[in-house]
């Protein structure tokens, strides 16, 4: 019976074989014929394939696990096909990229029902999708609270299964430093809340950075400075600001200290380190947050302000700090993102420089318009910070953000490359992440990934319902939107 | 060496062999010497006793079960102690009641501690207790989505945790009908989410309610008449009101039919048999949030109205219901808790009536007041609605609230007899109920429990994070109050 052939080679199409199942996000096509077939699917004679012609073929780490994952997703736990049974007519999938095929394969898994007597099937189905947005990000932090690899790992499933493509790891912080480095071993042996139970090896690492690229995910370290590293100090003497009362130190710490060559040597040793350890071409640089007040009362940060003639304009000293943690980045061969303060403070950055707009002081759309008129990639999430939280359903607040809204041409908006959600850690640790996040992140999922004028509020609840049903069903302890049930609980009662 | 021996006698009263421990709710009376000594604990040699001249020894299931549940909690995986070994200076608990006992062995277990050689060990400590309500209670909400068994006995753990002795099982209501009746099996089979995976079971009703005995805690049942009926309406032909559109029904169905006799027929064999499933002398009997609109609309109800000389007050029609309902339920030797409108609406109700403030569009002390003044029990849980979450610590505005903040007698304040925390179930099911729950419950919980003058937010913080830490190595899945870690996460990690 059909497998699904799978030829990597155009726009995602799905030809499936009803009435239209409900997809989370929505594609960007979704048609059936008014007498849509429906098209049984046994376990035991179902398996998926490369079709002939396609591009790729078995080898290919990421679909070949796909196609497990995905045959483990669908039919749990029924019997795996053990031979070979093509149809003449098979469900196709068409993709450009591997990426495409595999966003493919969770909508295709998101398409299989099952009947009153436990029989697998799909309808007759033309799906053609592809994303609105190509930076589709999730920002977990791991320094408020420490989330432990599985909880990371469980996370980068759930992201896949939303079509979520960029895991922004804001792995450090002041409160703990988890990153186990191996030029500053101290770092994390003096930072983490435990060194033994809290870190994050280089393997662990490596398996976030692995799980996540076969589910089609990047991963985007954020090390963030010269701000939110009181966790940095105690692992690396001399490299923060020491602060003063009056003429003596207080005993407290601030940010980097900008002023020493010594702090310029650490950054770029660090630094150096980040970027092999982490593949992808962009490192988040942070820089948002910096507090001035124990840099006003450092007596040789004072000299040094004046002998660079700042005055007593400290976002000359921030952004002295940045542009030579730029040009150091830079000279690493990686691309970077930063906090808007970065831009708002006019840093020099480099053209392909994404620029991050998080604050909710002031209308985000006007910093939208402002970055994008200036040239830069913007990148949303001032509305998508998720760890807020209020009574009652308050993902849609999340879901009507319309991200192009702002006062801008077309090739500013062109410049949009997307947003991300933010779950940071104050309040979150590996008891309440999955149930605070999901369904909830779905809303900034669907928002970056379908049609713009995807946006009633009815049907969306209707199918993020359907989808959280699919979660629990998969094992993921995602809450409720409201009153009901599902047919499989959490839990599996 | 030293097993607590234990008289049941007196009040609670802790004598155990430091640094005064952080204990959750606090004691009325906490005291170590100035040098105390730390007395340590081998689990292979402790062991819990009855001491000589104890009105209870073993063969009371409650005490005896008690002993093993602590002892596992305390020492986690150590070895059991393989032979009685007294010491001549046993660590004693005094107590009234097996009840006191109880809430004895939970202080003792959290006066436990651990060095950093895995040493057990308490600090010398005297220590005085007893609660400051007698009413310390949690609201659990089962229809508006169903809770496995499970996840009701875990919550039934925490709150002997934190010594609430009431679980008000707001068992059905419009969504649902979980409770499996033998007399009318209709209800649920008709009601439930699922009659055959989202019901309780009598066996279920009975395990629920040996269960909170065990852990000194009443089950008080709620079922919510003549309003929150909906779900009763398939399995029972004729019992709600059906509303009409014009001259025509509607299809619809309101509250209860209040005007014919079989509604009271049915009322009486339903409350016989929750008489006898549940053995707690109070049943809440709801009463609240009665819509009037659909008896306005039925012409054999506007009939009846005006044969009664109600007019278009609709509340004497409420009330006409609410009395029989309160007749039937005394007349089955039963008390009963009703909600505030019962009494707003001055339905007249036994003395002995437990009225339930809840309303916050009104502030709940005038309540409070006038319901004190009317000569009624209060029971407070306006400001306790935990279902309503906002971002950042909200436990501390829980943890402010004192109940007997309002304009009345000191014989007004003795009828105030604690209060209740309430999780209704819109938002909340298995995936969310713990993190939302605990610790956030523990600040009622403290209120219910410590003196009045217990009311620092700074030390609050401190021992609530504390007892998180312990609830997270009993392995409950409690969020976190803030920033940091634990020593046993949860998970284990």
């Amino acid at each position: 019976m059909a497998p699904v052939a799978m030829a990597v080679r155009a726009l995602l199409l799905l030809a499936a074989v009803g009435p239209a199942a409900a997809l989370w996000p929505q594609p960007q096509l979704q048609r059936s014929p008014p007498a849509a077939a429906r098209c049984p699917l046994p376990p035991a004679r179902f398996r998926f394939a490369h079709a002939a012609g396609s591009a790729v073929g078995p080898g290919c780490a990421v679909l070949d696990e796909a196609f497990q994952r995905y045959r483990a997703l669908i039919f749990a736990a029924a019997r795996p096909a053990d031979k070979l049974n093509i149809s003449r007519d098979p469900l196709l999938l068409y993709a450009d990229t591997v990426w495409g095929a595999l966003r493919g394969l969770e909508t295709f898994s998101q398409l299989v029902g099952r009947d009153e007597n436990g029989m697998y099937y799909v309808n007759e189905t033309e799906i053609v999708d592809f994303p609105r947005f190509p930076h589709r990000g999730l920002l977990l932090d791991t320094s408020r609270h420490y989330l432990p690899l599985k909880a990371i790992l469980e996370t980068l499933d759930v992201m896949a299964y939303n079509k979520l493509n960029v895991f922004h790891w804001h792995i450090v912080d002041d409160p703990s430093f988890p990153y186990e480095s191996f030029t500053f071993p101290e770092l994390s042996r003096q930072g983490a809340f435990n060194p033994m139970t809290h870190v994050y090896t280089a393997s662990d690492v490596q398996t976030v950075i692995e799980y996540a690229r076969l589910r089609g995910i990047r991963v985007i370290a954020e090390f963030d400075t010269p701000g939110h590293t009181l966790s940095w100090g105690p692992g690396a003497p001399g490299l923060l600001t020491l602060c003063y009362l009056g003429k003596d130190p207080s005993g407290t710490y601030g940010p980097i200290n900008p002023i020493f060559n010594t702090t310029y040597q650490f950054v770029t040793s660090l630094f150096q380190e980040i970027s092999s350890v982490f593949p992808d071409y962009f490192i988040h640089l942070g820089g948002d947050e910096v507090d001035f007040t124990c840099w006003k009362s450092n007596p040789e940060i004072l000299a040094f302000m004046k002998k660079m003639g700042f005055g007593e304009d400290y976002t000359k000293l921030e952004s002295f700090y940045i542009q030579r943690l730029l040009d150091i980045v830079s000279s690493l061969g990686k691309g970077y993102m930063v906090w808007q303060e970065v831009f708002d403070n006019g840093v020099k950055v480099k053209p392909d420089t994404i620029i991050h707009v998080w604050k909710n002081n002031v209308p985000y759309a006007e910093e939208m318009a402002n970055v994008t008129k200036a040239g830069y990639r913007a990148l949303l999430s001032a509305p998508w910070y998720l760890n807020r939280i209020s009574y009652g359903q308050d993902w849609m607040a999340a879901y009507q953000v319309e991200p192009l809204k702002f006062k801008g041409s077309s090739k500013q908006k062109d410049l949009v490359i997307g947003g991300e959600a933010c779950m940071w850690g104050e309040y979150v640790d590996v008891t309440n992440l999955t149930p605070r996040l999901w369904p909830r992140a779905g809303a900034v999922a669907e928002r970056l990934w379908s049609n713009a004028t995807v946006r009633n509020l009815q049907d969306a609840y209707v199918r993020l319902a359907d989808f959280r049903c699919e979660l629990l069903r998969r094992g993921v302890q995602a809450e409720p939107l409201f009153v009901g049930y599902c047919d499989h609980e959490f839990g599996g009662f």
